[in-house]
C-alpha cells in the first residue's frame, strides 16, 4: 500500500524497482557532452523514416525495446505503459507504440511527463495493480519545432532564452520484485499548476521555474527532510533562465540548492559549443537523461539517493495566441538504491 | 490493494465510492432527448468567455466544481484530478483547472479519457495514494471542429458517418469512505491499442469499434461473466456505424451484445432529429452521459451493476495527412451499487 504523507507526497511501500532502462538521440545529442552514454543514435534526423512525426514515434519503440531487453521482460510481462510525447494527440507514443498489445496509458504533462508517467508507474506496482510497468517519453526537435513555432525552412531567429527540444526517448522498466542493487522508486510527488504570469514562449525555463520551486519545497516539507539529505536534485529542463529562477525563487524560502542541482537541460548540451542558447529541452530530454546518465551513475555507485523531476510548461500555440499566460507543473520521484 | 485477474482487468478491494458527479453541457446537448438530465447548460457556444477553447476550460471548471459541491468536499480534500479533452497540449484541462491548486494529471486518451482518468483515480484511492479523487473530461464541438476539421464558416458538408462533437464536460469525485447507496467502481480494465487499418477521418465510430469489441471479450474471459451478469454496456460515442460495427465483430466470437448495449453518442442526442449524423463524439460525450443519465439511473434503482467503456479514436490532422491509419483504444469500468 501506498501512504501519503503531507499534502502532496506518496511513499511506496512496495519500491518498484527499476530493472531496466533504454535511451536513443539524435546526432547533436550524441555530440553533446554525454553523447557517449545513451544506448543509441542515429545521424539521420528522420531516422530512415519518411516524416520527423513518424521518427520521433520509431524513437519510442527503440527506447521501450531496448530498456526491455535490458529488464529481459517481453511483451506478455509489461502490464501497463505510461506514454506521452509533445506532439497533438499524442501520436508519438500512440503510433510507436501500436503493436505492442500492451495496455496503454496516455499522459500529457509538456515536458514532465517522465516523472509523471514513472509516479503513475510506480503507484500501480506498489497497489498491486501491476507486477511490471514501463514509462516512456519521447521529443524531436524538428517535428516540435513546427508544431509549436515555424518550419525549420523559415531559418526563423531564436531568443537567447529560446531552449533547444532535444531530439530523443527514453524508457523505464519498473517491477514488483525487490531486486538487491537495483535502483527503486521510494517516494513521488505530484505537481500543481503554478503560474507566475510569464507569456513569453520563448522562455519555457522561466515559466517553469515556479512550479520546480513549489515542487521542491512541498516534497522537503512533506517528508521533514532538507537538500542535505540526497546526492543531488535533477531537474528536467528548465535550461540557464530557468535554472537561475529556480534559485532565486527556493533562496527567498530560505533554500540553498546551487550546490545540489543539475538541470538535464545543461547536461545535455554543451551551451558554449552547440548553439542551444538556455539548453536542452522537451520531455525526450529529462527522459533520455534519466536513462542514461542517471542510471549510469546509480551502477556505479555515485547517486544513492536523488530527486528527480521532470519540468512541464502549459501551453499550446491557440492559447498563446489568445493571451494567455504559461502555466508550468512538476512531477517528483526520489530515487535511491 | 487491487488485485489483476487476467490479462487486463483489476479488482478493486477498496471499492471507490462515487460521492459526486457534475455535468454541464451547449444548448443542441441540452435540446437532445436527455437535456434536463445535465446539471447546467447555456444557450451561447461561448459560455461568455472570448473564444471556444477558454469556453472549454469554463466547462471543466463547472462540472468539477458541480460535482465537488454534491460530493461536499473542497479544494483541500481532493489529492489528485485526472484530467483530458481533445485540445492540442489539452489546454481544456490544464487551463481549465490551473487556479484549483490540486495535484494534477494530465491525460490524452482521444474520446476514450474519461474511463482512462476514472481508472486510474480508482486505483489511487485502492492504493492508499490517496482517499478522495476526480476525473473530469470535456469537449467543445466549435473548438474540435476547427482544431481538427475545418473552421465552422467554411460550412463544410459532414457525410452521414460523421459524428458531432458534444459540447460538454463531466466529472466525477471518488472517495475511499464507503458510503451505503452510492455506486462504486468495482473492477477496472485498461484498453490495447486495436487497428483494423480504418483511415477515413469521418469515420471515427468505424475506428474505435474494434478496440470496444476487445476490451468488452477480454474484461469478460478474465472475469469469467457473460453480459447476462450486468443489467447494461454502455460505450462512449461509438455512433450508429461504430455501434452496427461492434454487434457484427463480437458476433464473430459468437457475444451478442445487441440487447444489452447503449451508447452515449445515441442517448445524447436524437438523430432524426438533430441532424448529427452517425451520433454524438468527444471525450465530453461519455463523461457528461456518465455523470447524468447514469448516474441518475443508479440512484433510481435502475441500474446495479453495469459496464462503462469509453471509446477513443487516435490520430491527429498530421497523422491523417501523413496516411496513418486511425487506431482505436478503449477502457472499461464496472459500476455497481
Amino acid at each position: 500500500m501506498a501512504k501519503r504523507i503531507g499534502k502532496r507526497t506518496i511513499i511506496l511501500e512496495n519500491k518498484p524497482h527499476i530493472i531496466g532502462y533504454g535511451s536513443v538521440v539524435g546526432k547533436k545529442e550524441y555530440e553533446g557532452p554525454i553523447g557517449h552514454e545513451f544506448d543509441a543514435h542515429d545521424d539521420d534526423s528522420r531516422f530512415g523514416e519518411d516524416s520527423y512525426e513518424k521518427a520521433e514515434s520509431l524513437l519510442q519503440k527503440i527506447a521501450l525495446e531496448t530498456a526491455m531487453r535490458k529488464a529481459n521482460v517481453n511483451e506478455n510481462d509489461i502490464k501497463m505503459i505510461f506514454a506521452g510525447d509533445l506532439l497533438n494527440q499524442c501520436i508519438g507514443s500512440y503510433f510507436g507504440l501500436r503493436s505492442k498489445g500492451i495496455p496503454l496509458i496516455g499522459l500529457y504533462g509538456a515536458c514532465s511527463t517522465m516523472t509523471l508517467g514513472l509516479s503513475l508507474a510506480s503507484i500501480m506496482i506498489d497497489s498491486g495493480a501491476a507486477d511490471i510497468t514501463a514509462a516512456v517519453t519521447s521529443s524531436h526537435f524538428c517535428s516540435a519545432e513546427r508544431q509549436y513555432r515555424f518550419p525549420l525552412e523559415y531559418g526563423a531567429v531564436r531568443p537567447q532564452t529560446a531552449q533547444w527540444t532535444v531530439t530523443g526517448s527514453g524508457a523505464t522498466v519498473l517491477s514488483s520484485e525487490r531486486l538487491e542493487g537495483k535502483p527503486y522508486i521510494d517516494k513521488v510527488c505530484f505537481g500543481e499548476i503554478e503560474d507566475l504570469g510569464i507569456t513569453d514562449t520563448n522562455n519555457m525555463g522561466a515559466a517553469m521555474a515556479p512550479s520546480a520551486a513549489s515542487t521542491i519545497k512541498h516534497f522537503l516539507e512533506d517528508t521533514n527532510t532538507t537538500l542535505h539529505d540526497y546526492d543531488l536534485v535533477i531537474t528536467g529542463d528548465l535550461g540557464k533562465v530557468g535554472t537561475d529562477l529556480l534559485y532565486e525563487l527556493l533562496e527567498g524560502d530560505g533554500i540553498d540548492i546551487r550546490c545540489r542541482h543539475s538541470d538535464c537541460g545543461l547536461i545535455i548540451f554543451d551551451r558554449d559549443r552547440q548553439d542551444v542558447h538556455a539548453g536542452g529541452s522537451g520531455c525526450g530530454c529529462s527522459a533520455a537523461v534519466l536513462n542514461s546518465f542517471v542510471m549510469h551513475r546509480f551502477e556505479s555507485g555515485d547517486f544513492k539517493n536523488i530527486l528527480f523531476m521532470s519540468t512541464g510548461a502549459l501551453m499550446s500555440p491557440t492559447s498563446s495566441l489568445q493571451g494567455e499566460t504559461i502555466p508550468g507543473i512538476s512531477h517528483l520521484i526520489n530515487i535511491k538504491i
